[in-house]
């Protein structure tokens, strides 16, 4: 058994993962990084593509925001069309200057590898059977396969990157945590394709037929999701039957205008909301999609796992500065009030956008009004903008 | 069969109706109202008594404010107590300067009755068999028992202002009416007591045993009320049970300083979200309860029937004065636009303050962090202060 060492374990090469990383590195804390797949493989995930402010700020701390900042649109605002009625939300205005910034996962994902790479930080790619023990003990560390030997890592702490179903999360005894989940029943078929976007602002549509989503990764490439019932098949969907589909439940002026062209990708994605608590166990701490899910609407998933890394990131940074072990164990309740609000946001705008099948009359006209209401009302879409932006990180002192 | 004429007949001589009716008269159109029971059954009902300003401005409109204006409580905010954190919601600062003004349904209906009597406006009271007929023709007319009599009254418009148990609605044709409805698994005990107020504002409370609220008549004259199973029996809770589980759903701070004594009143009624589509039927107009119910929470009621009131007042002025007869058939469309937004706010006050017996552990969670993000969030106590207040009334043109 080969024994390797470091101060921060991290499971998980993704963005998270890979965020955390090379904050830790630039504060001079040393970090290894487990990923079970290849580089391409966790390239080839096409993901969210809306960045908050947070989650920029964050990156340009990193140092990994040069094509981020060169290639990124940044949009001071989005669309809401509902049942044909176009309402602009401007997020610039509503919010005292603030914007979203868009700027695919992978781009993410990748500039953080070459940073990494260049930095000469340590990434294992294809580790196996990645295990967390003693996570209890002041003298955590990991087992798993590599190259064929079975290997050893000895560490201060561990973070668990590793999203949904990784090992992290599911190495924590199972009374430790509590579960709160709901399962949506319906899903989003996306595809991509090598087109000019519709709009140059993202347009969130609520019509009779279903939810649509008309998103963009940059001025050429273009992202459409639309709600479709749980059980379909994404073998049932030409192109065609997906772009006609489209247009029947975007406004008129939109549908007119839309360019289609063949798919690059399409697929169909699950909606659940999900949330673990604690997010910590002894001297293991989850961060991002290992501890909570939220539906992709409202563009919060990856930008909440951002928030999480920011957390962790400064509490560790005054544990190995400071000695403030004492914060260590309000990680888990830092994070939680945030993304128990982004999780309220996001089954929000879930459910005013999109049709249930088992809705009653009475539920459908409260979502109808409670739309009506915070559209028509400035309050209303402050509250609206200020979540899309995301609120604000809370400081760790 | 004795008959009379009138220019609009008016069912019911409750607030609403008496308001109309006082409306009308001052414009120099004339009215009949009839009410099937007497004065004192009238002014012995227990309501709401917290009015929007828009019902304070129509009070005063109608000339019957003085009494009001002397002895009405400006209220500038109201508190929620969310599991004994205490949330000042500054009504006054939210709204840039409106408030509202805690003065009780039955002193409104006594102010109105008594203004309608020094007119010398007509009211029937003990009108038997009140029924409607004729509605969708250009005469229609109602028919009822009058002191051993029958009558009819012939009328250029009926105003169905008798309440959700009334004859007006029935009268429609159930097929041409649309429901929507809502009815919660739990109830509202409510007593009143010759005590001083707890607090100088109403306060919501929030609390795992059930929701409570400290609402007031006077500077000496108490409404409280405790969530309650749907099935629950008011024999059971004697005035000491009352007082002393209302000081477990309170801050500590406010539960020390509770000054209990003995009930006036006792009574539980049910929640109901309940709204007709369309509120109109030919000449027959639907105001206030005759056509929705609103849960108590957020304390709507009276107010949507003044509201109600006020456009079907402002309709008829203009279908007198300069015959815009095309006015009366937007009457339903105008009301509802208002109406479902107070049915919105008055769901949405019920659903986060109440403890609801299925909900699931994701659907608590995301109330709390509901709650949490509205009253941290300035836009958000904005959203909760403006409904409070009270939506801006359409203008009639």
């Amino acid at each position: 058994m080969k024994t390797l060492k470091t101060q921060v374990a991290i499971i998980g090469a993704g963005p998270s993962g890979l965020l955390l990383g090379q904050l830790l590195h630039k504060a001079g804390i040393d970090t290894l990084i487990l990923e079970r797949q290849t580089p391409d493989y966790v390239l080839g995930r096409i993901r969210a593509g809306v960045l908050e402010q947070g989650m920029v700020d964050l990156l340009r701390q990193a140092g990994v925001s040069q094509r981020m900042d060169a290639e990124g649109l940044v949009h001071g605002g989005f669309e809401l069309a509902l049942d044909g009625r176009r309402v602009a939300i401007d997020l610039h205005a509503l919010t005292g200057g603030k914007s979203v910034t868009i700027y695919g996962q992978t781009e993410v994902t990748r500039d953080l590898m070459q940073a990494r790479q260049a930095v000469g930080a340590r990434t294992l790619y294809q580790a196996d059977n990645v295990r967390p023990h003693d996570m209890q003990s002041d003298q955590p560390y990991l087992t798993f396969d590599y190259q064929g030997e079975p290997h050893r890592l000895d560490c201060d702490y561990i973070a668990g990157c590793d999203g949904f179903h990784g090992v992290a999360r599911q190495s924590i005894p199972a009374d430790k945590l509590k579960v709160f989940e709901r399962v949506y029943p319906f899903g989003w078929l996306g595809i991509l394709a090598d087109t000019p976007p519709v709009h140059d602002e993202l347009v969130y549509a609520r019509h009779e037929r279903g939810f649509a989503l008309c998103s963009m990764r940059s001025a050429t490439r273009t992202r459409y999701y639309l709600q479709v019932p749980a059980e379909e098949n994404v073998a049932d969907w030409s192109d065609q039957r997906f772009w006609d589909e489209l247009k029947k439940r975007l406004p008129e002026e939109l549908a007119e205008r839309l360019v289609t062209g063949p798919s690059i990708e399409k697929s169909i994605a699950p909606l659940r909301s999900f949330v673990v608590e604690p997010m910590q166990y002894g001297r293991m701490f989850l961060v991002g999609d290992a501890a909570h899910i939220v539906p992709p609407t409202g563009a919060k998933g990856l930008n909440l796992a951002a928030s999480d890394v920011s957390t962790l990131f400064n509490i560790l940074l005054k544990v190995y500065r400071e000695q403030r072990t004492d914060l260590l164990q309000k990680y888990s309740e830092i994070c939680l009030r945030r993304i128990w609000k982004a999780e309220r946001f996001s089954w929000w705008m879930t459910a005013m956008l999109h049709r249930f099948p088992d809705s009653d009359d009475f539920s459908q006209r409260i979502a109808e009004s409670e739309l009506a209401y915070f559209v028509d009302s400035e309050a209303g879409r402050k509250t609206i903008a200020e979540n899309y932006v995301g609120l604000p990180y809370e400081a760790i002192e």
